[in-house]
């Protein structure tokens, strides 16, 4: 990417986070108290987004597989849950501290930034050799490797300056707490880090309270948790997000069949809400973690470039063999088809929510600029599918007399219990119409002295601008199908 | 309550937990590796219907008021909201020790264990003589005279059997974790005891991104965590728990003619759900905390006695002056109307899904008996309103062959864009039926031959178990009319 074009994407960027600000989709969490790293709220339109997003998801994740149903199980967990998953073993970043900062790193994020500062000098193959190295190193899981590469490199503490490392030591990820009230260690305990293992160790339950038949999945929404020491890119990497996950349960031979079939139907999902397909791309896993025999990601272009959205993984029988071998209980499916009992291999979707909710405010900010040189204006507008956009419609009378805001209320009250939408009086229709275009509203309903005598309004277009004049029972029944899921839906039959 | 009257209260509710686990509404969390105390997790049909209960509450929350926004903060927040709030110092519960068993004991529990002893042997005045000490005690928070009260008292612990106990000391509900990766205090954080405080630190935010006027409410869903000693009554009292909170923020010296509304109107929506009368009272509170002018709790009558499923709470100014206090920043409102500068008064309504929930199971849980002496029959089904309901309808084929699994399948299809319904062609009809009674759907539609002859069908009735004939396109008008909100929404107008 040339100099220029990553400033203007970088800038891109910091206008996406300060419109979320300011227009009520994300604030800093805690930020009358200065905030907290990595953690965030979402205001009112941000909520709303994000409802939409996980309500639509769960609605095609659930009713639209019958063999799908959902869960909701809780962040605590038993303890034993992470030593079966390997999470207490090897849930890990490489740390190093500087001895005379009393600063902490992670190792392979120190070395990352050489790397780049070798290719900003122009060594583009000293850069990648070292990112090889590393690569290899955290691979080998060499402590000592890194250490010694870091000290090789010159590599110096930015508060210090000093290369006075200790050595580099695992940290784990997981967050601890002590559940009951006798502080001993039997009674730590792990905010889940991933969704995935509440629907595992519920197999067995769900198979038979649902009375579900292999092949079938679970899904499930909800907060993970992960004490990430380089937390960047706003709402990308955070420490509390939440987690959209479906296990999909097949005959173990079958599961790369269903990966396939999982892998296009997700990458089909993305494209339903409204993301042009040269903005998202396949990332297939060369190296694949240990309890996967193929791995794949969808990938977004963001404006600081292709990251992972969703992952769709074949995990094998690992998962449900671990938590048999630890729990000691039989976790086993007996197929009536074939009559044979073995245990499940696994296929996985898993989205990031909020990942999803930066892809869509990313796709969505639109700045146009129209008019001649010299005298030009410029829009901004969230472009959001009108399905998934926080307000639906907004319903304005031109002025604030006349028996107008009667009117407008009354088609606004009709509205309301379909919909998410607002009145709005103050101020001049123009910049009522700006303000529903920052908040990407689809589409406003203006309500004048005509609609008293013909009970017809105009609705504005988000997108073009352009109005249409139509009667009150036609403006209501264009948002109900305009703004209803079922688009969506349609395009992914 | 006559002995007899509790145990069949007992046994009722008995049923109810093991209904809940038998038919995937509620496991024990991590039930493989014998559970985690007071966690649980939401089933399929679990999920469903808690998903349910939180839609209805944020439509009627926000989008029926005008004046009321949404919020999605975070569970972590900077721990100086907790000094503000209080919880770090007086969110606590009393605690002693054995010395010889080393176990540890809530003290006000070991003592109301005592007068229920009392009580037991026919002494109720003796009984009620010891909780009226000891809550004056708890009020006063006077932990030698707690201890003292125990050694008087002769109460021994339930394990050792001795008196030989420790202090009574405070502990703090509230679960910490550390972030960042350097382990000193500095980074303790907690998890939310409340949602509450992630709308207070944020009302400047959401008034001024969403342009609110006082008055105007936020309303949030979401977990909050307490790491309660006793936690007793199932998901009655969890650890981890749901809570659906909205502050409404007001002009001072209006806030308890907003509070008598809001009690209203609450009461009025528990009765929406179809919560009979007799079943709802308020409870008002007394003894005040500090942070309160008027206070109420809406109780429920479980089994196990009336109890508090949401509260009602005129909290002054109080959190909002704290948080100016320790964050040092201004957190005012100019009100335009009164040209004035001052810190909102807030009235908070304060709901706990997991509870709503259970009202639900419990009102829901329906054992008839119909027949002859000796010769009864015994139906158990959940009587939900319809569209609080899990499943909406189930789709029936009265046999699995004659094309009549298909024909069942097109109008499956056609409902399941709109609702949660299930299709089912394996065992009989009656059986099939039992099925959906048990997890409370309310219609099943059955497809049988005559279908094929003049597309018609029956739909079966779950409360009266009649069938109505009907042509398919009215059973599917039927079924969208009757599991709407609309119904619940126009109850509420």
């Amino acid at each position: 990417m040339a100099k220029n074009d990553q400033n203007n994407e970088n800038n891109l960027f910091k206008d996406i986070v300060a419109h979320a600000k300011e227009y009520g989709f994300v604030y800093q969490s805690s930020e009358i108290y200065d905030g907290l790293q990595a953690v965030y709220d979402y205001g009112p339109y941000g909520a709303e987004l994000k409802k939409n997003i996980k309500e639509l998801w769960w609605n095609t994740m659930t009713r639209f597989h019958d063999d799908i149903v959902g869960l909701d199980s809780a962040i605590f967990m038993h303890p034993d849950t992470w030593k079966a998953s390997g999470h207490i073993d090897s849930f890990n970043d490489p740390m190093i501290d500087n001895k005379d900062s009393k600063k902490r790193y992670r190792a392979d994020v120190l070395i990352e930034d050489k790397a780049a500062a070798y290719e900003k000098d122009g060594d583009k193959d000293k850069a990648q050799a070292l990112l090889d190295k590393m690569g290899q190193l955290m691979t080998d899981e060499d402590m000592e490797g890194l250490r010694n590469l870091i000290i090789e490199e010159g590599i110096k503490c930015p508060v210090s300056g000093t290369d006075n490392w200790t050595e580099v030591r695992q940290f784990n990820l997981m967050f601890s707490t002590q559940i009951g009230s006798v502080a001993d260690d039997s009674n730590k305990i792990y905010l889940r880090p991933e969704t995935a293992q509440g629907i595992f160790v519920n197999f067995l339950n769900v198979q038979k309270t649902a009375r579900m038949k292999v092949p079938f999945g679970i899904a499930q929404i909800g907060k993970a948790f992960r004490n990430e020491i380089v937390a960047r890119q706003f709402i990308f990497r955070m420490r509390e997000f939440e987690q959209m996950e479906m296990q999909f349960f097949v005959r173990p031979g079958e599961e790369l069949d269903w990966y396939e079939k999982w892998r296009d139907t997700r990458m089909k999902w993305h494209k339903a809400l409204g993301i042009p397909e040269n903005k998202l791309k396949f990332h297939i896993h060369e190296k694949l973690a240990h309890y996967a025999n193929a791995a794949v990601d969808v990938e977004f272009e963001f404006p600081f470039g292709f990251k992972e959205i969703e992952g769709i993984h074949s995990r094998t029988d690992f998962d449900l063999k671990r938590h048999m071998e630890v729990s000691k209980k039989k976790i086993q499916y007996f197929d009536p088809e074939i009559s044979k009992n073995y245990i499940p291999y696994v296929v996985e979707t898993s989205v990031g929510c909020d990942r999803l909710f930066l892809m869509l405010m990313c796709n969505a900010f639109t700045e146009e600029v129209t008019g001649e040189e010299g005298n030009e204006k410029k829009r901004i507008y969230l472009k959001f599918k009108p399905a998934l956009a926080p307000v639906k419609a907004a319903v304005l009378p031109l002025t604030k007399k006349d028996g107008l805001p009667e009117k407008a209320r009354e088609i606004y009250k009709q509205l309301k219990s379909m919909h998410n939408v607002v009145y709005e009086e103050a101020a001049s229709i123009g910049k009522r119409y700006t303000r529903q275009d920052l908040i990407g509203t689809p589409y406003c309903i203006a309500v004048d002295h005509q609609t008293l005598e013909d009970d017809t309004v105009t609705i504005r277009d988000r997108d073009t601008t352009s109005q249409e004049r139509m009667s009150i029972d036609d403006a209501i029944k264009f948002i109900n199908d305009k703004c209803s899921f079922q688009h969506i839906f349609a395009s992914l039959d």
